[in-house]
């Protein structure tokens, strides 16, 4: 398994778990994380952004993991709250056992849905 | 290279290239595809949803690719017609150089934005 492949993971089974110290322990201090809503740049807005999905996730299941020495790629599913199936695909970039840069992608059409009906 | 990633690359450079009758050559008869609009069950449904995406496509780019032996995970950039930038990924089961299962995922959100504005 490459490193990057096992950050990614446990970075997955620490938010997964809602341990959301955990998760940010995989994240760097000046991670770029590239998310369907736009750039965001830096560990606070990052967290500020996992915050809220980690208060409505239920569970999630991974579907499939892959890694080379720098990059992972995962696909996953979760269970939230308002959107009872939520899948997400992250393509995570690593040094030094943190994610420096993220591109993450899930469907906001479910989430803006159920925001509108309230 | 896994012959699950070869077939694919080979679907992703089809379509890439706007060739729908090659990209339909790496599907399954039988193909299951989950979307985020919902399953699509067989050759004829994905091709009639593979169809008007192929038609908006300007360009793709492959972001990752990874494989094993029956099963590829890609993520890739597409420019769109209405949507300047539309990540995908895509988790696929292969069974003799078919595509039998797509686990498909893009953010709905900017096309229906796209197609509110007309």
């Amino acid at each position: 398994m490459s490193t990057a492949l096992e950050t990614a993971l446990a970075y997955h089974e620490a938010w997964k778990s809602r341990d959301l110290d955990r998760a940010m322990s995989y994240i760097a201090d000046d991670i770029v994380c590239d998310a369907p809503a736009g750039r965001l740049e830096g560990a606070d807005a990052y967290r500020g952004f996992l915050t809220p999905f980690v208060g409505m996730l239920r569970s999630a299941t991974m579907l499939a993991a892959f890694g080379d020495d720098d990059r992972a790629l995962v696909m996953y599913d979760a269970e939230t709250v308002p959107v009872p199936s939520a899948p997400g695909a992250e393509l995570v970039t690593v040094r030094e056992g943190r994610i420096v840069h993220s591109r993450f992608l899930f469907d906001r059409a479910p989430f803006e849905a159920a925001r509108r009906q309230g």
